[in-house]
C-alpha cells in the first residue's frame, strides 16, 4: 500500500523584459519566431492561434519600444502582404534566449536546493 | 527639443513554487503575513480585497500540498473564528522570501548585463 509522500516540490516561473510596458517574453519570442519562418505576421498570428490584430499589437510594441525596428512589414496584398525580422530582432531574439537558458539555470539549482533541504 | 532616447530596458518575472498545483508565490506569501499579523482568514481576505472563499481555498491549497498544514483553523465564531500559521507555515514563509531575494539579485544581474551591452 502506498504511504502519503512528501509532495516534490519545484520552482517555476515566467521572465520578460520590459520598458515603458512589456517588451520581450516567451509569447513575443515565439511570435518572432513564427515570422522568421513565415515571413507573414498573419500565418505567424495563426500558428499561434492568435487574432491578426492581437499579433499586430504585438510587432508595433515591440518596434516601438526598441531603438531599431524589430519586424519590418510589407503594404500591399491581403492581410498587408510580408513582414521580415530584421538583424536588430534576430539580436534580441538570442539576447532573449540566453536570459531564457539562465533562467532556467536558476530555476533548477533553486529546485535542487528545496529538495535537499 | 529632447532628442529619442534608447529605452532603459529591464528584466521582470515572477516565481512560485509548485507541487500538484501552485503552492507558494508572492500573493499566498502575502496571505500567508496577514493572517499571521490578524489571526483571521477573513481579516487577511480583507486586508488584500480578496473574498473570503478566494483566501480560504488558498489556504486549503497549501495545506492539500504540505507535508505538514501551513494554517490552523479553529471553528466558532462568525466566519469560522481564529487562524494560526503554523511552524511548517513560517518555514515555508522564510524559505520563499530567501528564494524571492534571490531571484530579485538575478533580475538586478541580468537587467545590468542588459544595459551595459
Amino acid at each position: 500500500m502506498p504511504t502519503p509522500q512528501t509532495p516534490t516540490f519545484r520552482l517555476n516561473g515566467r521572465i520578460w523584459i520590459e520598458a515603458h510596458e512589456r517588451f520581450m517574453g516567451v509569447g513575443r519570442l515565439e511570435l518572432l519566431e513564427h515570422i522568421q519562418q513565415t515571413g507573414s505576421i498573419n500565418q505567424a498570428a495563426k500558428a499561434m492561434n492568435m487574432s491578426y490584430k492581437k499579433a499586430w499589437e504585438l510587432v508595433n510594441s515591440m518596434n516601438r519600444q526598441g531603438a531599431d525596428p524589430l519586424v519590418l512589414t510589407q503594404t500591399g496584398g491581403e492581410k498587408g502582404g510580408g513582414a521580415v525580422v530584421t538583424d536588430a530582432g534576430l539580436r534580441f531574439m538570442e539576447k532573449f534566449r540566453l536570459l531564457q537558458q539562465r533562467f532556467q539555470d536558476f530555476l533548477n539549482t533553486e529546485t535542487h536546493l528545496l529538495l535537499s533541504e
